[in-house]
Protein backbone atom coordinates (compact mmCIF):
# COMPACT_ATOMS: atom_id res chain seq x y z
CA UNK A 1 0.00 0.00 0.00
CA UNK A 2 1.16 3.77 -0.39
CA UNK A 3 2.69 4.16 3.03
CA UNK A 4 1.04 7.25 3.41
CA UNK A 5 -2.28 8.44 3.80
CA UNK A 6 -3.90 12.16 5.03
CA UNK A 7 -7.11 11.52 6.91
CA UNK A 8 -9.37 14.65 7.92
CA UNK A 9 -11.99 14.79 10.47
CA UNK A 10 -15.08 16.89 9.90
CA UNK A 11 -15.72 17.64 13.90
CA UNK A 12 -19.24 18.96 12.33
CA UNK A 13 -22.29 21.03 14.89
CA UNK A 14 -25.25 19.18 14.25
CA UNK A 15 -28.37 20.64 13.88
CA UNK A 16 -32.23 20.24 13.92
CA UNK A 17 -31.98 20.41 10.41
CA UNK A 18 -31.09 17.15 8.38
CA UNK A 19 -31.22 18.49 5.06
CA UNK A 20 -29.14 21.42 6.39
CA UNK A 21 -26.56 19.35 8.76
CA UNK A 22 -26.31 17.14 4.99
CA UNK A 23 -25.54 20.02 2.73
CA UNK A 24 -23.23 21.09 5.45
CA UNK A 25 -21.09 17.82 5.94
CA UNK A 26 -20.67 18.17 1.81
CA UNK A 27 -18.98 21.85 1.96
CA UNK A 28 -16.87 20.23 4.80
CA UNK A 29 -15.85 17.05 3.13
CA UNK A 30 -15.07 19.38 -0.21
CA UNK A 31 -12.52 21.06 1.98
CA UNK A 32 -11.05 18.18 3.74
CA UNK A 33 -10.72 16.76 -0.10
CA UNK A 34 -9.60 19.45 -1.57
CA UNK A 35 -6.74 19.93 1.09
CA UNK A 36 -5.13 16.35 -0.02
CA UNK A 37 -7.65 13.87 2.39
CA UNK A 38 -8.02 10.55 0.91
CA UNK A 39 -9.79 9.14 4.27
CA UNK A 40 -12.34 11.68 5.58
CA UNK A 41 -14.30 10.61 8.68
CA UNK A 42 -17.85 12.21 10.03
CA UNK A 43 -18.89 12.19 13.64
CA UNK A 44 -21.87 9.75 15.35
CA UNK A 45 -25.09 10.28 14.48
CA UNK A 46 -24.18 13.49 12.34
CA UNK A 47 -27.53 13.87 10.49
CA UNK A 48 -29.27 14.54 13.04
CA UNK A 49 -29.20 15.84 16.75
CA UNK A 50 -28.47 12.51 19.51
CA UNK A 51 -32.37 12.51 20.26
CA UNK A 52 -34.37 9.55 20.46
CA UNK A 53 -37.40 10.38 19.21
CA UNK A 54 -35.63 12.22 16.46
CA UNK A 55 -33.58 10.17 15.67
CA UNK A 56 -36.07 7.24 15.15
CA UNK A 57 -38.26 9.56 13.15
CA UNK A 58 -35.41 9.86 10.25
CA UNK A 59 -34.24 6.56 10.71
CA UNK A 60 -33.77 5.40 7.00
CA UNK A 61 -34.04 2.06 5.32
CA UNK A 62 -30.76 1.25 2.75
CA UNK A 63 -30.24 2.87 0.27
CA UNK A 64 -31.71 5.94 1.66
CA UNK A 65 -31.54 9.46 1.14
CA UNK A 66 -28.05 9.78 4.02
CA UNK A 67 -26.21 6.77 2.26
CA UNK A 68 -26.94 8.12 -1.24
CA UNK A 69 -25.59 11.62 -0.45
CA UNK A 70 -22.46 10.05 1.00
CA UNK A 71 -22.19 7.82 -2.07
CA UNK A 72 -22.01 10.52 -3.87
CA UNK A 73 -19.97 12.81 -2.03
CA UNK A 74 -17.07 10.05 -2.09
CA UNK A 75 -17.54 9.75 -5.63
CA UNK A 76 -17.67 13.48 -6.51
CA UNK A 77 -14.60 14.30 -3.90
CA UNK A 78 -12.60 10.58 -5.05
CA UNK A 79 -12.16 9.44 -1.35
CA UNK A 80 -13.11 6.91 1.04
CA UNK A 81 -15.99 8.40 3.46
CA UNK A 82 -16.56 7.16 6.69
CA UNK A 83 -19.72 8.51 7.24
CA UNK A 84 -20.26 8.51 11.20
CA UNK A 85 -23.22 7.09 11.47
CA UNK A 86 -27.08 7.40 10.54
CA UNK A 87 -29.95 6.52 12.66
CA UNK A 88 -30.94 2.93 10.15
CA UNK A 89 -33.82 1.55 9.97
CA UNK A 90 -33.28 -2.15 9.51
CA UNK A 91 -35.34 -5.09 7.22
CA UNK A 92 -36.28 -6.46 10.70
CA UNK A 93 -37.96 -2.72 11.08
CA UNK A 94 -35.79 -2.28 14.51
CA UNK A 95 -33.63 0.94 14.55
CA UNK A 96 -29.97 0.34 14.48
CA UNK A 97 -26.93 3.11 14.94
CA UNK A 98 -24.82 2.76 11.72
CA UNK A 99 -21.56 3.61 9.66
CA UNK A 100 -21.64 3.42 6.42
CA UNK A 101 -18.49 3.33 4.41
CA UNK A 102 -17.98 4.60 0.60
CA UNK A 103 -14.99 4.08 -1.01
CA UNK A 104 -13.72 6.96 -3.82
CA UNK A 105 -16.03 5.23 -6.56
CA UNK A 106 -19.22 5.71 -3.96
CA UNK A 107 -19.06 1.85 -3.68
CA UNK A 108 -20.52 0.71 -0.09
CA UNK A 109 -17.76 -0.98 1.08
CA UNK A 110 -18.25 -1.29 4.60
CA UNK A 111 -21.48 -1.10 6.90
CA UNK A 112 -20.93 -1.23 11.30
CA UNK A 113 -23.71 -1.10 13.46
CA UNK A 114 -22.83 -0.46 16.78
CA UNK A 115 -23.02 -3.34 18.85
CA UNK A 116 -22.82 -2.50 22.43
CA UNK A 117 -25.72 0.05 23.30
CA UNK A 118 -25.00 3.12 25.87
CA UNK A 119 -27.10 2.45 29.27
CA UNK A 120 -25.53 4.78 31.81
CA UNK A 121 -27.21 6.53 34.98
CA UNK A 122 -25.06 8.63 36.70
CA UNK A 123 -26.89 10.28 38.87
CA UNK A 124 -26.82 13.91 38.74
CA UNK A 125 -24.94 13.71 35.59
CA UNK A 126 -25.53 11.87 32.77
CA UNK A 127 -28.30 9.16 32.25
CA UNK A 128 -29.12 7.64 28.63
CA UNK A 129 -30.43 4.79 27.65
CA UNK A 130 -29.92 3.88 24.32
CA UNK A 131 -31.49 0.12 24.09
CA UNK A 132 -34.85 1.78 24.62
CA UNK A 133 -34.54 3.23 20.93
CA UNK A 134 -31.70 1.33 19.36
CA UNK A 135 -31.18 -2.54 18.47
CA UNK A 136 -27.45 -3.94 18.30
CA UNK A 137 -25.64 -4.69 15.59
CA UNK A 138 -23.81 -8.62 16.23
CA UNK A 139 -20.88 -8.30 13.57
CA UNK A 140 -17.63 -6.37 13.76
CA UNK A 141 -16.70 -6.40 10.05
CA UNK A 142 -13.08 -5.73 8.83
CA UNK A 143 -13.46 -3.51 6.01
CA UNK A 144 -10.82 -3.65 3.23
CA UNK A 145 -9.64 -1.02 0.76
CA UNK A 146 -7.05 -1.81 -1.63
CA UNK A 147 -4.05 -2.43 0.94
CA UNK A 148 -5.88 -0.43 3.17
CA UNK A 149 -7.40 -2.51 6.30
CA UNK A 150 -9.97 -0.97 9.28
CA UNK A 151 -12.61 -1.39 11.48
CA UNK A 152 -15.30 0.98 12.74
CA UNK A 153 -15.99 0.94 16.50
CA UNK A 154 -18.66 3.31 17.28
CA UNK A 155 -18.66 5.50 20.40
CA UNK A 156 -19.48 2.86 23.39
CA UNK A 157 -17.74 0.23 21.76
CA UNK A 158 -14.22 1.31 22.43
CA UNK A 159 -14.91 0.80 26.02
CA UNK A 160 -14.81 -2.88 25.31
CA UNK A 161 -10.86 -3.67 24.44
CA UNK A 162 -11.48 -7.45 23.49
CA UNK A 163 -13.21 -5.77 20.07
CA UNK A 164 -10.64 -3.55 19.24
CA UNK A 165 -7.92 -6.08 20.03
CA UNK A 166 -10.25 -8.26 17.14
CA UNK A 167 -10.25 -5.90 14.84
CA UNK A 168 -6.33 -5.80 15.23
CA UNK A 169 -5.79 -9.53 14.95
CA UNK A 170 -7.87 -9.55 11.98
CA UNK A 171 -5.69 -6.66 10.25
CA UNK A 172 -6.76 -3.74 10.92
CA UNK A 173 -4.44 -0.70 10.79
CA UNK A 174 -6.49 1.81 11.61
CA UNK A 175 -9.13 1.88 14.38
CA UNK A 176 -12.63 4.77 12.93
CA UNK A 177 -14.07 5.74 15.90
CA UNK A 178 -17.49 7.91 15.15
CA UNK A 179 -17.97 8.72 18.66
CA UNK A 180 -20.04 11.17 20.98
CA UNK A 181 -19.14 11.17 24.07
CA UNK A 182 -20.53 13.60 26.90
CA UNK A 183 -19.12 16.35 29.32
CA UNK A 184 -19.15 13.44 32.03
CA UNK A 185 -17.28 10.64 30.50
CA UNK A 186 -15.02 13.34 27.78
CA UNK A 187 -13.30 14.40 30.16
CA UNK A 188 -12.36 11.56 32.40
CA UNK A 189 -11.72 9.20 29.44
CA UNK A 190 -12.14 10.29 26.00
CA UNK A 191 -8.40 10.42 25.16
CA UNK A 192 -7.66 7.82 27.28
CA UNK A 193 -9.43 5.20 25.81
CA UNK A 194 -8.54 6.34 22.13
CA UNK A 195 -4.59 6.05 23.11
CA UNK A 196 -4.66 3.32 24.99
CA UNK A 197 -6.19 1.14 22.20
CA UNK A 198 -3.55 3.01 19.92
CA UNK A 199 -1.10 1.77 22.44
CA UNK A 200 -2.26 -2.17 23.32
CA UNK A 201 -2.33 -2.68 19.22
CA UNK A 202 -0.27 -0.86 17.72
CA UNK A 203 -2.42 1.05 15.15
CA UNK A 204 -3.90 4.33 14.78
CA UNK A 205 -6.99 5.85 15.98
CA UNK A 206 -9.04 7.80 14.65
CA UNK A 207 -11.57 9.23 17.02
CA UNK A 208 -14.80 11.34 15.19
CA UNK A 209 -16.81 13.84 17.73
CA UNK A 210 -19.54 16.20 16.47
CA UNK A 211 -18.83 19.61 17.69
CA UNK A 212 -19.91 20.91 20.83
CA UNK A 213 -23.36 22.78 20.28
CA UNK A 214 -24.77 24.37 23.70
CA UNK A 215 -27.99 24.76 22.10
CA UNK A 216 -28.19 20.92 21.59
CA UNK A 217 -29.88 18.45 24.22
CA UNK A 218 -27.27 16.23 24.02
CA UNK A 219 -23.88 18.04 24.58
CA UNK A 220 -20.75 16.27 23.09
CA UNK A 221 -17.38 16.58 24.51
CA UNK A 222 -15.72 17.35 20.79
CA UNK A 223 -12.13 16.90 20.87
CA UNK A 224 -11.60 14.64 17.66
CA UNK A 225 -8.39 13.30 17.60
CA UNK A 226 -5.84 11.14 16.25
CA UNK A 227 -3.64 8.80 18.67
CA UNK A 228 -0.53 6.92 16.11
CA UNK A 229 0.39 3.20 17.39
CA UNK A 230 3.25 4.45 20.17
CA UNK A 231 -0.31 6.59 21.43
CA UNK A 232 1.21 10.00 20.38
CA UNK A 233 -1.96 12.58 19.46
CA UNK A 234 -0.33 13.71 16.53
CA UNK A 235 -3.75 16.35 15.67
CA UNK A 236 -7.01 17.30 18.04
CA UNK A 237 -9.40 19.76 17.82
CA UNK A 238 -11.13 22.09 20.14
CA UNK A 239 -14.80 21.55 21.29
CA UNK A 240 -15.97 24.39 18.12
CA UNK A 241 -17.16 23.09 14.35
CA UNK A 242 -13.16 22.32 12.69
CA UNK A 243 -11.39 19.81 10.41
CA UNK A 244 -8.35 18.46 11.76
CA UNK A 245 -5.87 16.45 9.30
CA UNK A 246 -3.26 13.92 10.27
CA UNK A 247 -1.13 12.30 8.08
CA UNK A 248 -1.26 8.43 8.71
CA UNK A 249 2.61 6.62 8.23
CA UNK A 250 2.14 3.17 8.26
CA UNK A 251 5.43 2.25 8.16
CA UNK A 252 5.37 3.37 12.11
CA UNK A 253 2.96 0.30 12.88
CA UNK A 254 5.49 -1.64 10.90
CA UNK A 255 8.42 -0.39 13.21
CA UNK A 256 6.65 -0.55 16.16
CA UNK A 257 5.36 -4.54 16.02
CA UNK A 258 9.41 -5.04 15.01
CA UNK A 259 10.88 -2.52 18.19
CA UNK A 260 8.37 -4.25 20.61
CA UNK A 261 6.46 -7.40 19.26
CA UNK A 262 3.44 -7.19 21.39
CA UNK A 263 1.49 -9.73 18.78
CA UNK A 264 4.71 -12.16 19.02
CA UNK A 265 4.33 -11.60 22.80
CA UNK A 266 0.69 -12.99 23.33
CA UNK A 267 0.40 -15.76 25.12
CA UNK A 268 -2.23 -17.38 23.22
CA UNK A 269 -1.54 -20.55 25.02
CA UNK A 270 -2.63 -19.55 28.09
CA UNK A 271 -5.42 -17.36 26.83
CA UNK A 272 -7.70 -17.50 23.92
CA UNK A 273 -9.93 -14.51 22.52
CA UNK A 274 -11.85 -14.98 18.76
CA UNK A 275 -14.94 -13.88 17.33
CA UNK A 276 -17.35 -16.68 17.93
CA UNK A 277 -18.51 -17.02 14.43
CA UNK A 278 -14.80 -16.91 13.02
CA UNK A 279 -12.32 -19.30 13.45
CA UNK A 280 -9.24 -17.86 15.87
CA UNK A 281 -7.12 -15.31 14.34
CA UNK B 1 -15.16 -7.53 53.16
CA UNK B 2 -14.50 -4.28 54.78
CA UNK B 3 -15.43 -1.82 52.17
CA UNK B 4 -12.05 0.06 52.68
CA UNK B 5 -8.14 -0.98 52.95
CA UNK B 6 -5.31 1.27 52.97
CA UNK B 7 -2.55 0.60 50.67
CA UNK B 8 0.87 1.58 50.82
CA UNK B 9 3.46 1.06 47.79
CA UNK B 10 7.29 1.20 48.66
CA UNK B 11 8.82 2.68 45.78
CA UNK B 12 12.32 2.02 47.13
CA UNK B 13 15.94 2.54 45.87
CA UNK B 14 17.29 -0.98 44.62
CA UNK B 15 21.29 -1.12 44.91
CA UNK B 16 23.47 -3.61 44.31
CA UNK B 17 23.64 -5.08 47.90
CA UNK B 18 20.69 -7.87 48.61
CA UNK B 19 21.38 -8.31 52.57
CA UNK B 20 20.93 -4.40 52.27
CA UNK B 21 18.25 -3.85 50.13
CA UNK B 22 15.75 -6.30 52.37
CA UNK B 23 17.09 -4.54 55.28
CA UNK B 24 16.05 -1.50 53.73
CA UNK B 25 12.51 -3.08 52.26
CA UNK B 26 12.21 -4.01 55.98
CA UNK B 27 11.85 -0.66 57.58
CA UNK B 28 9.75 0.94 54.32
CA UNK B 29 7.13 -2.05 55.38
CA UNK B 30 7.34 -1.33 59.02
CA UNK B 31 6.87 2.18 58.65
CA UNK B 32 3.93 1.66 55.87
CA UNK B 33 2.40 -0.74 58.49
CA UNK B 34 2.55 1.63 61.33
CA UNK B 35 0.92 4.70 59.24
CA UNK B 36 -2.10 1.56 59.02
CA UNK B 37 -1.73 0.60 55.75
CA UNK B 38 -3.07 -3.31 55.35
CA UNK B 39 -1.81 -4.16 51.89
CA UNK B 40 2.14 -3.37 51.19
CA UNK B 41 3.33 -3.44 47.98
CA UNK B 42 6.64 -4.04 46.32
CA UNK B 43 8.38 -3.11 43.24
CA UNK B 44 9.30 -5.62 40.61
CA UNK B 45 12.55 -7.32 41.32
CA UNK B 46 13.44 -5.18 44.60
CA UNK B 47 16.02 -7.72 46.35
CA UNK B 48 18.99 -7.17 43.39
CA UNK B 49 19.30 -5.03 40.47
CA UNK B 50 17.52 -5.48 37.59
CA UNK B 51 20.90 -6.91 35.78
CA UNK B 52 20.62 -10.46 34.04
CA UNK B 53 23.99 -11.69 35.42
CA UNK B 54 23.00 -10.52 38.67
CA UNK B 55 19.76 -11.67 39.29
CA UNK B 56 21.09 -15.06 37.88
CA UNK B 57 23.35 -15.32 40.73
CA UNK B 58 20.48 -14.80 43.42
CA UNK B 59 17.93 -16.50 42.11
CA UNK B 60 16.22 -18.83 44.76
CA UNK B 61 15.11 -21.78 45.32
CA UNK B 62 11.46 -21.54 47.05
CA UNK B 63 11.62 -21.59 50.03
CA UNK B 64 14.81 -19.33 50.40
CA UNK B 65 16.72 -16.13 52.10
CA UNK B 66 13.88 -13.60 50.25
CA UNK B 67 10.92 -15.50 50.81
CA UNK B 68 11.72 -16.18 54.32
CA UNK B 69 11.87 -12.80 54.72
CA UNK B 70 9.01 -11.81 53.06
CA UNK B 71 6.72 -14.16 55.34
CA UNK B 72 8.52 -12.90 58.68
CA UNK B 73 7.69 -9.28 57.80
CA UNK B 74 4.35 -9.52 56.70
CA UNK B 75 3.28 -11.78 60.04
CA UNK B 76 5.74 -9.50 62.20
CA UNK B 77 3.71 -6.11 60.65
CA UNK B 78 0.65 -8.02 60.66
CA UNK B 79 -0.15 -6.86 56.62
CA UNK B 80 -0.47 -8.71 53.51
CA UNK B 81 2.63 -8.18 51.72
CA UNK B 82 2.67 -8.45 47.91
CA UNK B 83 6.76 -9.01 47.85
CA UNK B 84 7.11 -7.04 44.23
CA UNK B 85 9.49 -9.43 42.40
CA UNK B 86 12.69 -11.48 43.01
CA UNK B 87 14.32 -13.79 40.49
CA UNK B 88 13.33 -17.35 41.84
CA UNK B 89 14.67 -20.69 40.74
CA UNK B 90 12.58 -23.19 39.29
CA UNK B 91 12.38 -26.79 40.69
CA UNK B 92 13.04 -26.90 36.54
CA UNK B 93 16.17 -24.86 37.06
CA UNK B 94 15.19 -22.15 35.10
CA UNK B 95 14.81 -18.56 36.68
CA UNK B 96 11.69 -16.61 36.83
CA UNK B 97 10.40 -13.23 37.66
CA UNK B 98 8.22 -14.24 40.16
CA UNK B 99 5.86 -12.62 43.09
CA UNK B 100 5.05 -13.89 46.53
CA UNK B 101 2.17 -12.96 48.42
CA UNK B 102 2.10 -13.08 51.96
CA UNK B 103 -0.90 -12.66 54.80
CA UNK B 104 -0.62 -11.69 58.13
CA UNK B 105 0.04 -14.79 59.11
CA UNK B 106 3.00 -15.12 57.12
CA UNK B 107 1.78 -17.98 55.05
CA UNK B 108 1.72 -18.19 51.33
CA UNK B 109 -1.40 -16.85 49.67
CA UNK B 110 -0.37 -16.23 46.10
CA UNK B 111 2.62 -17.07 43.67
CA UNK B 112 2.71 -15.07 40.15
CA UNK B 113 5.28 -15.90 37.66
CA UNK B 114 5.48 -13.28 34.85
CA UNK B 115 3.87 -14.57 31.72
CA UNK B 116 4.67 -12.48 29.15
CA UNK B 117 8.58 -12.07 28.71
CA UNK B 118 10.25 -7.97 27.85
CA UNK B 119 11.86 -8.56 25.01
CA UNK B 120 12.36 -4.94 22.83
CA UNK B 121 14.74 -3.22 20.72
CA UNK B 122 14.03 0.38 20.21
CA UNK B 123 17.78 1.32 18.24
CA UNK B 124 19.32 4.11 19.99
CA UNK B 125 17.02 4.22 23.39
CA UNK B 126 16.13 1.28 24.98
CA UNK B 127 17.19 -2.78 23.85
CA UNK B 128 16.36 -5.33 26.41
CA UNK B 129 15.93 -9.37 26.58
CA UNK B 130 14.02 -10.93 29.54
CA UNK B 131 13.83 -14.09 27.55
CA UNK B 132 17.82 -14.58 27.58
CA UNK B 133 17.50 -15.44 30.99
CA UNK B 134 14.33 -16.14 32.21
CA UNK B 135 11.57 -18.25 31.59
CA UNK B 136 7.99 -17.31 31.38
CA UNK B 137 5.05 -19.06 33.80
CA UNK B 138 1.74 -20.54 32.41
CA UNK B 139 -0.55 -19.28 34.61
CA UNK B 140 -2.44 -15.95 36.29
CA UNK B 141 -3.89 -16.92 39.63
CA UNK B 142 -6.80 -15.13 41.69
CA UNK B 143 -5.51 -14.50 45.00
CA UNK B 144 -7.88 -14.58 47.68
CA UNK B 145 -7.54 -13.08 51.17
CA UNK B 146 -11.13 -13.19 53.06
CA UNK B 147 -12.93 -11.07 50.78
CA UNK B 148 -10.03 -9.44 49.08
CA UNK B 149 -10.03 -11.07 45.34
CA UNK B 150 -6.52 -9.36 43.26
CA UNK B 151 -4.14 -10.50 40.72
CA UNK B 152 -0.68 -9.51 40.36
CA UNK B 153 0.09 -8.49 37.20
CA UNK B 154 4.10 -8.53 36.31
CA UNK B 155 5.70 -5.16 34.39
CA UNK B 156 5.18 -6.26 30.68
CA UNK B 157 1.92 -8.68 31.42
CA UNK B 158 0.06 -5.33 31.85
CA UNK B 159 0.26 -4.77 27.98
CA UNK B 160 -1.88 -7.12 26.80
CA UNK B 161 -5.62 -6.42 27.93
CA UNK B 162 -6.65 -9.97 27.51
CA UNK B 163 -4.67 -10.54 30.94
CA UNK B 164 -6.54 -7.67 32.89
CA UNK B 165 -9.82 -8.14 31.85
CA UNK B 166 -9.51 -12.00 32.51
CA UNK B 167 -8.37 -11.22 36.19
CA UNK B 168 -11.87 -8.79 36.65
CA UNK B 169 -14.09 -11.57 34.99
CA UNK B 170 -12.44 -14.21 37.71
CA UNK B 171 -13.81 -11.80 40.08
CA UNK B 172 -10.09 -9.25 40.85
CA UNK B 173 -11.35 -6.09 42.56
CA UNK B 174 -7.90 -4.83 42.61
CA UNK B 175 -4.66 -5.54 40.03
CA UNK B 176 -1.42 -5.33 41.80
CA UNK B 177 1.01 -4.69 39.02
CA UNK B 178 4.68 -4.41 40.53
CA UNK B 179 7.45 -2.96 37.27
CA UNK B 180 10.03 -1.53 36.25
CA UNK B 181 9.00 0.45 33.01
CA UNK B 182 12.16 2.82 31.36
CA UNK B 183 12.98 5.72 30.70
CA UNK B 184 11.48 5.18 27.21
CA UNK B 185 8.21 3.44 27.81
CA UNK B 186 7.27 5.06 30.89
CA UNK B 187 6.86 8.75 30.14
CA UNK B 188 5.11 7.38 27.00
CA UNK B 189 2.75 4.78 28.66
CA UNK B 190 3.02 3.95 32.29
CA UNK B 191 0.24 6.15 33.57
CA UNK B 192 -1.30 5.28 30.00
CA UNK B 193 -1.73 2.09 30.87
CA UNK B 194 -2.98 1.93 34.30
CA UNK B 195 -5.36 4.01 34.07
CA UNK B 196 -6.94 2.10 31.23
CA UNK B 197 -6.60 -0.94 32.86
CA UNK B 198 -8.52 0.44 35.85
CA UNK B 199 -10.89 2.19 33.53
CA UNK B 200 -11.67 -0.50 31.00
CA UNK B 201 -12.34 -3.27 34.17
CA UNK B 202 -13.57 -0.82 36.64
CA UNK B 203 -11.51 -1.94 39.13
CA UNK B 204 -8.32 -0.33 41.26
CA UNK B 205 -4.73 -0.45 40.07
CA UNK B 206 -1.38 -0.44 42.29
CA UNK B 207 1.31 -0.30 40.26
CA UNK B 208 4.56 -0.02 42.04
CA UNK B 209 7.88 0.87 40.62
CA UNK B 210 11.49 1.27 41.96
CA UNK B 211 12.92 4.12 42.71
CA UNK B 212 15.33 6.01 39.78
CA UNK B 213 18.66 4.93 41.04
CA UNK B 214 20.79 7.11 38.67
CA UNK B 215 24.00 4.84 39.13
CA UNK B 216 21.53 1.67 38.16
CA UNK B 217 22.27 -0.18 34.83
CA UNK B 218 18.77 0.14 34.16
CA UNK B 219 17.02 3.10 34.86
CA UNK B 220 13.45 2.61 36.31
CA UNK B 221 10.39 5.02 35.32
CA UNK B 222 9.29 5.50 39.59
CA UNK B 223 5.77 7.35 39.35
CA UNK B 224 4.10 4.48 41.45
CA UNK B 225 0.71 5.16 41.42
CA UNK B 226 -2.40 4.10 42.56
CA UNK B 227 -5.83 4.33 40.31
CA UNK B 228 -9.03 3.92 41.16
CA UNK B 229 -12.28 2.44 38.86
CA UNK B 230 -12.65 5.49 37.08
CA UNK B 231 -9.17 6.15 36.16
CA UNK B 232 -8.24 8.82 38.97
CA UNK B 233 -4.66 8.63 40.17
CA UNK B 234 -5.30 9.07 43.71
CA UNK B 235 -1.90 8.84 44.99
CA UNK B 236 1.68 9.47 42.92
CA UNK B 237 5.29 8.89 43.58
CA UNK B 238 7.95 11.14 42.36
CA UNK B 239 10.84 9.26 41.19
CA UNK B 240 12.85 9.57 44.01
CA UNK B 241 12.42 6.41 47.33
CA UNK B 242 9.05 7.37 48.95
CA UNK B 243 6.67 5.28 50.31
CA UNK B 244 2.80 6.40 49.13
CA UNK B 245 -0.79 5.52 50.62
CA UNK B 246 -4.30 5.05 49.02
CA UNK B 247 -7.54 4.44 50.65
CA UNK B 248 -9.36 1.77 48.14
CA UNK B 249 -12.55 2.27 49.08
CA UNK B 250 -14.50 -1.01 47.63
CA UNK B 251 -18.13 0.61 47.08
CA UNK B 252 -16.49 2.82 44.26
CA UNK B 253 -16.71 -0.89 42.20
CA UNK B 254 -20.16 -1.52 43.35
CA UNK B 255 -21.28 1.71 42.22
CA UNK B 256 -19.39 2.11 38.84
CA UNK B 257 -20.46 -0.87 38.06
CA UNK B 258 -24.01 -0.28 38.73
CA UNK B 259 -23.73 3.37 36.56
CA UNK B 260 -22.25 1.79 33.57
CA UNK B 261 -22.52 -1.49 33.45
CA UNK B 262 -19.99 -2.78 31.54
CA UNK B 263 -19.53 -6.21 32.52
CA UNK B 264 -23.02 -6.47 31.61
CA UNK B 265 -22.85 -4.94 28.11
CA UNK B 266 -20.11 -7.26 27.46
CA UNK B 267 -21.07 -8.88 24.01
CA UNK B 268 -20.50 -12.54 24.71
CA UNK B 269 -22.37 -13.69 22.31
CA UNK B 270 -19.77 -12.04 19.67
CA UNK B 271 -16.68 -12.30 21.02
CA UNK B 272 -15.32 -14.99 23.61
CA UNK B 273 -12.52 -14.29 26.00
CA UNK B 274 -11.07 -17.26 28.58
CA UNK B 275 -8.05 -18.67 30.03
CA UNK B 276 -7.77 -22.26 27.95
CA UNK B 277 -6.66 -23.86 31.37
CA UNK B 278 -10.21 -22.76 32.84
CA UNK B 279 -14.14 -23.00 32.01
CA UNK B 280 -15.17 -19.58 30.44
CA UNK B 281 -16.28 -17.31 33.19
Amino acid sequence: MAIKLKTAICQMRVTDDKIDNLNHARELIHTAARSGAGLVVLPEIFSVPYQTEIMAANAEIFPGPSTSFLSAVARQEGIILVGGSIPERGQDGKIYNTCYVFDDQGELIGKQQKLHLFDIDIPGQISFRESALLAAGNRLQIIKHKDLVFAVIICYDIRFPELARLAALEGAQVLVVPAAFNLTTGPAHWELLMRSRAVDNQLFVIAASPARNHAAKYQAWGHSLVADPWGTIISEAGIAEEIIYAELDFSLITKLRREMPLFLHRRTDIYDLHFKDRKEP
